[in-house]
């Protein structure tokens, strides 16, 4: 590098770093606002929030920052960088043009209304409120369309918001694969319904003693890995992950009295996202690269653990002792066998995050297919709760008695996340394949989760993926690790295996 | 006002406003470090406050806040302008004159300091490691040493650090008005330690439940009338209170397994400080009027709350049943009259935060005189513990056995705090002459607070002091409420009637 070079790149980096310090600050007040922060702080707290975003918005689509991109981004320097640093401008370059174009008031009015409403959700919700909710709903529709239009539409307006949490994902690549998907889950949902064989669960409907579920959590987060001392552990309605920075990755849960493996599922869901950015390489710690890949790929971090390893039958081999132990009279005459056949059994289900691995996919697909129609079709908000009961009554054969068990079961659009449920769907899919290359190269994986030796699990995720942090793209890590682009087929093909052995089917 | 003073004045507030969000966005940092956040993250963390405190300090010391003040603060706009507006402004231009001195480069790396070194304390004091410490302290009274040249040092150079924490207070004042506390509480403790008669409090010995402690300690809140949805109560090493803003006022405590009491004085006290700031004037809110007058002001408050209502016969004739209840077995055999009188115990002890209401006073002469040394007499931080260990000797006759329980007890210096610490015993004696005043005015001030009821006490308190914010400086409020200056002989004159009682002197 030359010295004009390594002085503008001085400076570009510190810029970078302090938008990053904003982004702490904001991210731990949103933390704070779902782990407890108190109700009458919540209008001053989201005027913060606005004017921090906005500042921190303010120096990504500054005249600096233009500057620094058009000399850094130049052929000739670009030529002198590291791979790492051109992957730093390209992303920021990438960033820079889609802030760029949205005005900084609307900006701020943005963040300051997904910062109110993600906090006056968790009322709305508890009180299954729509009316209450919806005007703050709308509101965000709007704006988002707004964006829409000052990013410009893709494909189309659907597209647009999609490519933000999956970049180059389409709505036609997503209707292609979502059908593949669709077309070999239904009959084997299906069969199981008409299976003759069930598995045996009235045991799932005790109380189940929040403490122990507790240290239970905490107590397979360090079997997993997760370092508590760069970390934290909490409470929240919905559970998530958010860092800090690197050094200060948090997690929550939420416990259920009568479903002791809620919160446990939960735990290892979030711990997958968790032991991604904690073990992202140090020396991308800090800058545009310090995070994941993508949203899709974050997920099918999280449902390794989840799913993969945390729902299959070596895991309870290794694990029921321990979970026995921590509720003796709940589990005395409950088998292995048995339970892991009632964590892994099918149900259609009103609810998301409680849906089994199968199902799940479904309800992804219902919300694809409702945003789809809010931004590509003009489906009205105040039909939303009308819309979202009759797609769960077509798909799953159920309608929900209120909308906290409908319409307003998740947090993402009161923060504004459209585009993103795509990205759980991706991330089974994403997990999938990327297991099925794992077992070639640790030929005795099942061993080591029966022996709930992670370390090298741990490792190898590190090693292909965890590691790189955003340095690739989606597209690059999945033909990098696995040979091949994204194909649905392997998940098809773990769930048909898994649960054609669970429920008897040829 | 005409149109430019009030589009000057829009503007101006605006600044100020968005100054309160960094302060908002470091405090919840400042209290999430303290109340769990992890180790590793405390470099990060550390930086991201520096970054935040230098962006607040630019502003303040920014040449638009200069041109705002200069039109503001001239005799014909400043005549435009209502009574709290032109103390917004004597305020504001007082911090930008004291601030504008200091470079921010320097002021950063003073943030940055001190976050950490706070953060570090805490293990330091956990393992009593001065050594460890003494590095980060000796940064930090150079950094202040600098930062009093910068300003220009008053009469000495430790006036003024005295006067950022309590106007117009000066070394001479304060060397008077201890110096005739001292002269009337030195003999009463003497008697004291003469007395026939000493408070039974053997059955303090016992382990108290910290669930327990923690439910009694949360009903004694509500009862004073802390307002949960407008704060919140953690743990945290060293109990305080912090204001994200006015509807976020949160409070943390310390259990001891082995003392019942020490939380609930310190959730009295750091109560007592937040009611104060839940009930400024809501019109004050957001403004730089929107906080308590000052660090003695504030601490009247607390210790008023803590000490005068808290440790008042009338108070336990009240709750002691409660107590009880909560502490069947331990408080079966000892009577209401045995309790009052075993939490009034004069005891010479080496931990400040566990000190009895007399003695505490010497605790803070301790520091007062070090702190005093530190900056007038060329102190070396080396000699820290020597020093502090030999005053302790000569004024409470105790030899601290390590540092944890000697030098590194407190949080305050750790944060660049010097100054602060004679503030406590300000607001006793403050506390002191408001209570006498209230007496008048609330003649049945005992049976109110025999009867817990505390509306009365918290309107009266909100409506003489709390509701003003900062609006008054300390000696007018003083003035106002009580007609007279500070007189340190109210104070003397309750403690002398309180303890000749307790311990059966003439």
């Amino acid at each position: 590098m030359n010295q004009t070079t390594a002085s503008t790149w001085k400076q570009f980096d510190e810029l970078q770093r302090k938008i990053k310090s904003y982004h702490e600050a904001v991210a731990l007040m949103h933390w704070d606002l779902r782990t407890g922060a108190p109700k009458k702080g919540a209008q001053g707290r989201s005027e913060t929030i606005g004017m921090l975003m906005t500042e921190a918005f303010r120096l990504q689509t500054s005249e600096e920052m233009g500057n620094f991109l058009t000399y850094l981004n130049s052929p000739a320097v670009l030529a002198e960088l590291d791979e790492i640093k051109q992957r730093i401008i390209t992303v920021t370059q990438e960033e820079y043009d889609r802030s760029v174009k949205i005005p900084p008031k609307k900006y701020q009015e943005y963040t300051e209304l997904t910062a109110l409403a993600e906090t006056l959700w968790e009322d709305f919700k508890e009180e299954g409120d729509y009316a209450g909710f919806e005007p703050y709903l709308a509101q965000i529709i709007e704006k988002t369309n707004e964006f829409i239009d000052y990013w410009g539409s893709k494909a189309t307006r659907y597209d647009t918001l999609l490519h933000m949490y999956e970049p180059d994902l389409t709505v036609e690549k997503l209707d292609e694969v979502f059908g593949q998907l669709r077309d070999r889950l239904v009959p084997l949902v299906e069969a199981i319904k008409e299976a003759s064989q069930e598995p045996q669960a009235s045991f799932m409907n005790q109380l189940f003693d929040k403490a122990q579920q507790e240290k239970f959590g905490l107590f397979m987060l360090e079997q997993m890995g997760y370092d508590f001392e760069a970390g934290r552990v909490d409470e929240s309605v919905h559970p998530f992950e958010i860092t800090l920075n690197q050094g200060d990755v948090r997690i929550t849960t939420h416990y259920l009295q009568d479903d002791v493996t809620f919160a446990l599922f939960s735990s290892l869901h979030e711990g997958g996202h968790a032991l991604y950015e904690q073990n992202v390489s140090p020396e991308l710690a800090g800058t545009p690269l310090g995070e994941g890949a993508s949203m899709g790929i974050h997920e099918s971090q999280s449902r390794l653990w989840e799913n993969f390893i945390g729902r299959s039958l070596e895991f309870w081999t290794r694990y029921y002792g321990d979970l026995q132990q921590h509720f003796p009279e709940q589990l005395k005459n409950v088998t292995v066998d048995e339970f892991y056949k009632a964590v892994n059994r099918v149900e259609n289900s009103l609810v998301r995050i409680q849906a089994d691995e199968l199902t799940y996919n479904l309800h992804i697909i219902i919300r694809y297919e409702i945003e789809k129609q809010l931004f590509n079709d003009g489906l009205s908000v105040s039909d939303l709760p009308k819309v979202w009961n009759e797609k769960y009554k077509a798909y799953l054969g159920l309608t929900p008695p209120n909308d906290s068990l409908g319409v307003l079961q998740d947090v993402h659009w009161s923060g504004g996340s459209f585009g993103y449920f795509p990205s759980y769907a991706l991330g089974n899919m994403y997990a999938a394949q990327i297991v099925n290359t794992m077992r070639k190269q640790l030929p005795n994986l099942d061993d080591l989760i029966a022996e709930g030796n992670f370390a090298p699990i741990k490792e190898w995720l590190t090693e292909q993926i965890y590691k790189y942090g955003k340095s690739q793209k989606p597209a690059e890590i999945m033909k990098r690790v696995t040979g091949e682009e994204l194909n649905p087929n392997y998940l098809a093909d773990y769930l048909e295996q898994k649960y054609k052995a669970i429920y008897g089917l040829s």
